[in-house]
């Protein structure tokens, strides 16, 4: 929801912002207006022009002739990624928070690419983890999607994942598949998380609609790729997969592979806004 | 404030956990409780033990027999970080969101410590910028000083800081600072960003109180020094500092060097949580 | 989340009470306390013991000597469903709040156990839609499982149901089929709304995982369920299923019937609180 | 106030909608753009047209070519209730929320519609209670008007009316009703809730402004309207009137009867949102 | 309601901590605890001592030994008015919102008390109105009554006074207060506000239940009183009410001087915090 | 920012409208306009145009024509300060709201152009304090610029300023100060009170940036103003000030009087709003 973004950016800009910013509002004059210009300091993927663009609007820079890239675009170093018009004062004084906005999903979008490009062939793709930072899952899931990645489930009700801890606490898989089956709803798929073949032997046998390959090596998930031949179920590879391994990984057969440095570690790109009167 | 830092966490778990974790509530007993232990799976340095703790808190864990290493502590690869006692359910529920906050800003802590490790023995100190997460400013900046930096201004208004845009906006650094210091109340010092040793003779002459000293190399850096001597100016090295640069920009003498890497770069520190039926 | 429904009853609270009671405030003295107890006046099914004990909670009633039966336990006319101390005023003053929500609470779950009663014997089972009081999704779906039914998905993002327009939108059953399956993460099933055979045979083709039969007569459906045979679809009837068709519609051998009157017709269940000096 | 109800939808939409619509999103092209028709499956009063339009709004679906019937109009089976062209994505993601109101407040509009229509020709009238859902008293308050009632207080504060349970509190009708006229601001009037004559001559020696008679029956109300009469006393039944008892109790003499069941258990109407491709 | 005063002193805080209290934090140490002791420099009616005590709590200042003056009560200069042990920490951060409160809440109560005063021996009260300062009405609302007023309506709409204003865009009186009863329910009253003995003699005929005399000489108003003998008729003065003019005006009769000065114009009272090391 | 006054303005709003304002509803047709202007009953400086005219637009009044004195404009007695149109129930339910921002706020930059005036030909300027209406922070900082004065920090966190109490409790101002200076950021100062001459040599030697002469006689703060002679430090008088003594004090050589007076005890100016038919 557009409402949703909208409070978020509010709230990244008054964090900054505060009782107001002391700097442009004692130096800079309130009738200015100026060109923007948003340049690449190195290649990537852009993401989040909707909060850079939000973050000028809330402060009523009065944008005017706006253009720019799409989310998804590729850039390369010395690219011009946005363009626009607007006071003078409002565009500094939200500088700032547009662009941590951008700097840093732009890292996620194009982290994502990078994962995505190493399994270029292959059928299986790259997808996120829960492992966002707080606050921003909604746009660093759009971020992955930007990438090229698949989301994953947002949020702890729009999937079943049965982890180690759950199979511990309910006493097996068996019993925790069946759980899950006969309380969630029917729009609800079941994956579990399983650390051998004999987990996924049990998975297997407790129909599990998807499986994720714990910290498997990659013969060992190749043995379960043959396992689970002709049968209704998606397999997941996860745990620490980086871009040396994720292609040998994918290679095994897997449906998915799931990179929680999507969005745990993707630095930020190098982006700058250059102003000059208008 | 606590109440601010309680609302964060709140609205970080409900981000993740919406209508009901689905997979806990179904396969886990609403009776069981458990034994958490957070143990460290690479070395790093601690931050972010409040907002961890309050997510299980909030999820209502009824924790016990709660013991952790301090903020700011240095661990290495295996240590024991944290252990308590609580109900299963809230505790397998609120674990990533818990997760997500103490991965993310011991990232930030722990690099900030290497690039302080790197200035040993010189009267220099490393501070943050404003390039942090949005929402997370507060916490971001306080994993700095864990680290063992220095915070600089937190927002827009705790201090001036004119940069290369607001002099251009302003038609000079001699005016923007004699704005600055006629407007902003007289508890703040005024900060200017220069980008070459002609910028660095104005900032001087306009009796700036902080020179920000942009994107120079190491000379002209030693040079700016050597000019400030006897005088009552702080300086600020800035632009680009790496753990490979940063010992020799500090050894030009400057008081500082500002890293905008410490926050919208810092890699996530591998933590995991080990749960065990109690 | 716990603080979401507190959240809740409080917004409810201020809506009525507003800047005090002032009938409550001048009539009756500050230091009395009360016990107060709730009875039936007509049988039903229990629902919103939660938000009715929060409401006393949060106007800081000081409870003590709280039972009460659990939600989902059934009540005759004239039964002690609660009984609780506490000070005169606040109970006088949240008593409105506290018992709107049991009593509409109650209304659901009575209702959707009339349901659930009308299928014993039956291998299929009563669930709910998104047709709920706004606001009150979380409670109200949760009321539905006290009365024994289940939930269907909560939101538009924790399942995917493709609809009469989606399919108009999309062009076609199974290119509406093929795009959600390609689009969102693989811990979702998708389900399609079908309105007779020949759509119902296009859902089967396109491997559609759940299908709506919408507004069929019974031997359409019973037809329906003959074709499914053998495959891995669950079949869901909807369509103004009153309490005397539902029997006929579950005999046909779908697994669900969808009711939206268990949450926007259920007429509220009569209780009352009887107060008395302590 | 205008922005009170564009939260309250705001907060409606996101309940329903959370991380996005993933169905509309993958199978409908976000350039669509339909023609939405809002058609009656049953006679009714209308109310709600303000949410209903709000939410289509809020979810930015660039509405055009609107036209409606008014909040208070009478429709029949089949009649168009509202028409408009919008973006498609927008339109069926704000769907549900948007028919949740309308349909359950033109239920209470249509129900209290019916009990007025039973006074007609009697100088009485229908009004509401507190009972109402929570968060929604404003909107059903709103409705009942459309439907030809009246109010009442619409919270703890803006009327004052002592209950059964404020007379125990303090000892007697008589002391009751002096101290609300001493505490209370001197706009508002005093109403006493009475079970029988005995209470109700209390009341009026005490010269409450406005006497409810509680759950008595016809000749107990018509002598209670005799013994008022010449006084400047306000008389309102209550106390479970139904369709079949309304007129009569109506018929008494009593100003007002207050009817629990307009907002506590008015059944839905069945309205449909039908959309073509535009 | 408590939550909403809670709400309202965070707030406030947050408004003067905001990222935290700089000086506090380096200069005091985290573990002392002082005991703080509320002196009064003038003497005065106390007001406002929960947003006071709240104010500490919130800032988790751990308090012990509280004691203190209760709103309400006189003081003179050099009395002690609170005194409380505490983090001091918490206690310095919280002090100057804290202080913000009761200084200008009692500064309320007591010029109200003063006007009080003058009316000794009169049957005729003191009242406030709506020129209360923006988010502090209730608490204002309340300091009028710990200084021994009337509160007056509190908002629009719990009473229904007809202004000026009104009457024009109504075309008169007597079709304003008509509708007015038509419309609004039937527990307010009905006041209009009148400029002469004309209007006045329309307000009687209209029936309102209270009537303003606005600006009206002593004379006039004495006149208006003599004139309402007999009949049901609340008569409230109005219009820049001084201490020097206050007895007259009650003197001619009118049961309420209402005083806009209470809130808008009352100067806070002095009081001081010290606090010393515990 | 603007959203944050878009929503203080929208708060007040709700607190006075609440459910609606019942007598303009009922007593003003739906569709009239009106014309309004806002004249001074009597001489002063304005405030508060911007809450003022938001609070008829968030009413959606529909506002056109405006014209309007600046905030900072002095007026006398019979001016008209601002004109519009709008609708006239919007106008009537938003008047009270609008009203008493801005008769409070130019009774802030009324007093304060009083002492501003009382210093003409001096070297010195009247600030404010933190001593404001809580909530209205913002607002009463703009209106002391707006009256001619300096803002003094806004907040605990953009400004050091070390009391007697810090003193107290860090053991010495030599101390207090040293750890100040080592744990803030280097773009704040630090401000000391002192008491007297002795403290002041102490705040001196430990090079404090500003220091407040807190409640000393002239002789003494002109003694302290010699000593500080030759160095870089600013000086703030501090305590009691009035109109009567403000001269003296600045006569001393100060670079500040600071004067809490100004935003905790500001009579509100006399503005009325007249409105007809249009």
């Amino acid at each position: 929801m557009h409402k949703l973004l909208e409070d978020l950016v509010a709230s990244a800009l008054l964090e900054d912002v505060g009782h107001g910013d002391v700097t442009t509002n004692s130096v800079v004059g309130p009738e200015l207006r100026c060109r923007a210009r948003l340049f690449a300091k190195q290649g990537g993927v852009l993401s989040g022009m909707q909060p850079f663009k939000l973050a000028f609007g809330i402060m009523q820079a009065e944008m005017a002739e706006w253009s720019s890239l799409e989310d998804g675009a590729s850039f390369a170093k010395g690219d011009l990624v946005a363009s626009f018009t607007g006071k003078t004062r409002a565009v500094l004084t939200a500088e700032r928070t547009a662009m941590n906005f951008v700097q840093h999903l732009s890292g996620v979008a194009t982290l994502t690419r990078r994962f995505v490009d190493e399994l270029q062939g292959l059928d299986c793709r790259i997808c996120g983890t829960r492992k966002t930072t707080p606050m921003l899952r909604l746009l660093e899931k759009a971020a992955i999607v930007h990438g090229g990645g698949a989301t994953h489930r947002h949020t702890l009700f729009d999937g079943v994942l049965i982890k180690e801890n759950h199979v511990m606490a309910a006493g097996g898989i068996a019993g925790a598949v069946d759980r899950a089956r006969k309380h969630v709803h029917h729009l609800l798929r079941v994956e579990v998380e399983v650390r051998d073949l004999d987990e996924f032997g049990q998975a297997l046998a407790a129909e599990a609609d998807v499986v994720m390959l714990d910290n498997m090596d990659n013969e060992t998930m190749a043995e379960a790729v043959r396992r689970a031949k002709g049968r209704r179920v998606v397999l997941e590879a996860s745990g620490n997969a980086s871009l040396e391994r994720v292609r040998g990984m994918a290679e095994t057969g897997v449906d998915f592979v799931s990179v929680g440095a999507l969005t745990h570690s993707a630095p930020a790109i190098d982006l700058t806004l250059l102003i000059e009167n208008s």
